[in-house]
């Protein structure tokens, strides 16, 4: 490790003496904190008391921009010079019946803006986009990188998993962060995701950061302040960096699981769904277009995404995207080709009023209880479960009406499931003010 | 451990967490800390986590007074009721030629405080009491516990090693604060010191704090703090607390070594030597005899104390207390009995002038690359070397005058030593103000 040989005479004590007493860290000290921790010249100890002296004193954007490119030098970084064009991305901070990218992907692919997603697998309510991809028959999400940019090139886009090592350091950090209560510090959280898209190389990444109940930032104030941070540290990278702030205080969709969402993303690719989810993909894809040139602004961009899906070539990217990964194109025509749970269960008003208010994280908790989501990184889903929510805040609900419908598995705790859904869904006396789905955009 | 059952639910990062945001850890969680410290059951990333959280966010006295209570009852507690009347113990936050143990604790107890004392080795710029009772022919410091009450009973004091295991959560903590730069922390500094102090069992506690070059705590501000809330915080545990806050912009004494230093000492307890060492050393016994009752006030307990050199009880009280751990008592009238290291160097002033600055932690060093002090716990002293000083603060000094003389040994770095201490002893044309010795008394 010839790169890192101006580091090494830096001892990690001082290092962590100096944002203890609230002092900047420059490149170098940095740079020795998060090659000591791949290497283990620094131990994890010194690691948490740092990462914790961070989390209270904070960084400076210079800092942060460091650690970001320390975190993302830190292990395998992709060249995709080599594919003509603009090479775009997308990274969502995690909601729940939050699939925007499976609908986004081959729609912003359609307008000839080449997309290179390369996912982690993760935990969460419900699995990630590999997850809901591996609900198609036959699809397969492993391509060594010739393969992955062979697709990017010729159909246009391409969601795998990670084949590169990509930021190994945010692997060890993460997992420190998370038994040290250090996990919802800004620039930890920046570094992380920023290290791991900077490394997968795309020009263009459009972030969608959650704000409301089961975000990663419980409070707007600290949701727009990552998204801000993120766009700011972003593009002193050199890359072209837009945010979202989209609103958690309900599911996204209507339907919450892993094949529910891959069927719910068909529709809206179809032209049978509208509603929120539809309109937060378009405005994040014709945010990426936007970016890349492809649209002079976001309206054009909207507009453009949404003659691919009335011409159909949205859905059949999608095709094209699920064949040359092997999975079975049939599905974007017939989606009961999808994994079916054996049993549906209703959940029915108890009262008549409005939906007053939804616990988002709770709605993915019960997901999670049928087996829709990981609690351990080992568990297995069943990709055929889930929920399928039929009203949004503030709608009218009459006593005994539908309020969700449960597709339960044999393994599912569906009385926990129901139970816990039942009390996420508030109903009451006065219709409530529902805030605006897109509560900020950051450029 | 039935005993710890209540803590066994809380969970490391909740403790931690809320450290993190400045909130008031309980006795539940910081118990469930210093247990989890000692049982593994808190990793030791965690605690440099809360550690580093304590540093930056404080700890109320409440906190502080638990925190040092669940690390007294880590482990062993002494148990030394069965011994009739007061008994008393010193601690220094340790400083260079700081030998006052070795007069006040023979002196006390020939006024009939009974003094118990149970050292630890650590690391200095010469050797613990412990190292420099090892000087003398024959003596062991090794006793069990009751062998040890036994001579504190009889003889009236006694100075040993650690033989039960005193707060063994401080082991770990101190452990990890060394690696962490947590360690100048005022509630780690004073539950570590305290801890330790209460396990050992004694009533009364006099503590010297010093303040200047090369002590714990850089600034007298900082020294105040930690010797008010000492203070504070070992009243509040039931026991009775003093602190003197003692300059150490000069070493106290003039001797500086492990023989050289129970020499010194020695002269004191035979009425030869006077200044700072035995004001020093009578005003912190006057204040031990006054907390145990046996002084009215501390001026009268200081005129006892000169008693008992005069008379030369106090001489003779050291005596036994040799005599009673297997050493050879003769030393006390015959100081040429000690080791003697095998070459004497001299230090002259290169110019006249007055000594207006000493930078005391290098004149330490000095005598540590001598070999009077240890680097690792592993290094052997050479007892014989160290240094003796022939000048004090303030003093005027012509050209090619002595300074001090270098006892230098086979392994002695002795050109190291002579250019550092050199470096360490400023000369300057204008008589400088010298700070009084005694800078404060916390009671």
């Amino acid at each position: 490790m010839a790169r890192w040989a101006d580091t090494m005479s830096i001892n990690p004590c001082d290092i962590i003496r100096k944002k203890r007493f609230g002092g900047e860290l420059n490149e170098q000290e940095i740079r020795a904190f998060v090659n000591g921790v791949v290497d283990g010249s620094f131990a994890d100890y010194q690691a948490s008391a740092l990462l914790m002296a961070i989390c209270i004193n904070g960084m400076t954007d210079r800092e942060t921009l460091a650690l970001t490119l320390a975190m993302e030098k830190s292990g395998d970084t992709l060249d995709l010079s080599d594919i003509p064009g603009v090479k775009a991305d997308k990274h969502s901070t995690g909601g729940v019946g939050d699939t925007t990218s499976l609908i986004l992907v081959p729609l912003v692919a359609a307008c000839g803006v080449k997309m290179a997603k390369m996912s982690g697998r993760g935990l969460g309510f419900t699995g990630g986009t590999l997850d809901k991809l591996e609900s198609i028959a036959g699809l397969s999400i492993s391509k060594d990188i010739d393969g992955f940019k062979r697709q990017v090139r010729d159909v246009g886009c391409a969601i795998i998993g990670q084949t590169a090592e990509l930021a190994p350091a945010d692997k060890v950090l993460y997992a420190l962060r998370d038994v040290t209560a250090t996990v919802d510090c800004l620039p930890l959280v920046v570094s992380s995701i920023l290290s791991k898209k900077l490394a997968a190389g795309c020009d263009v990444v459009v972030l969608d950061v959650k704000s409301g109940s089961g975000a990663i930032m419980d409070t707007p104030e600290k949701s727009r302040q990552l998204a801000e941070t993120m766009v700011r540290i972003g593009n002193m990278s050199g890359k072209r960096f837009s945010a979202l702030i989209t609103d958690m205080d309900q599911p996204l969709g209507n339907y919450i699981g892993n094949a529910l969402e891959v069927e719910e993303a068909i529709d809206v690719l179809a032209g049978r769904t509208k509603g929120e989810l539809k309109d937060v993909a378009l405005t994040l894809g014709a945010h990426i277009l936007r970016n890349a040139g492809a649209a002079a602004t976001v309206e054009a961009g909207i507009k453009m995404l949404e003659e691919k899906i009335e011409s159909g070539e949205g859905l059949r990217k999608l095709g094209d995207m699920i064949e040359a990964q092997g999975g079975d194109r049939r599905v974007v025509e017939d989606t009961s080709l999808l994994p079916k749970a054996p049993k549906q269960i209703e959940l029915r008003a108890d009262r008549a009023g409005y939906i007053t208010r939804m616990v988002t994280s709770d709605i993915g908790n019960a997901a999670k209880l049928l087996g829709a989501g990981r609690e351990r990184k080992t568990d297995e889903l069943d990709l055929s479960v889930g929920i399928v929510m039929h009203k949004r805040l503030g709608e009218a609900v009459k006593r005994d009406e539908p309020l969700a419908t449960l597709h339960v598995g044999e393994k599912s705790d569906r009385v926990g499931a129901y139970n816990l859904l039942k009390k996420s869904i508030v109903i009451g006396d006065e219709k409530p003010e529902v805030k605006p789905l897109i509560q900020a955009v950051i450029e």
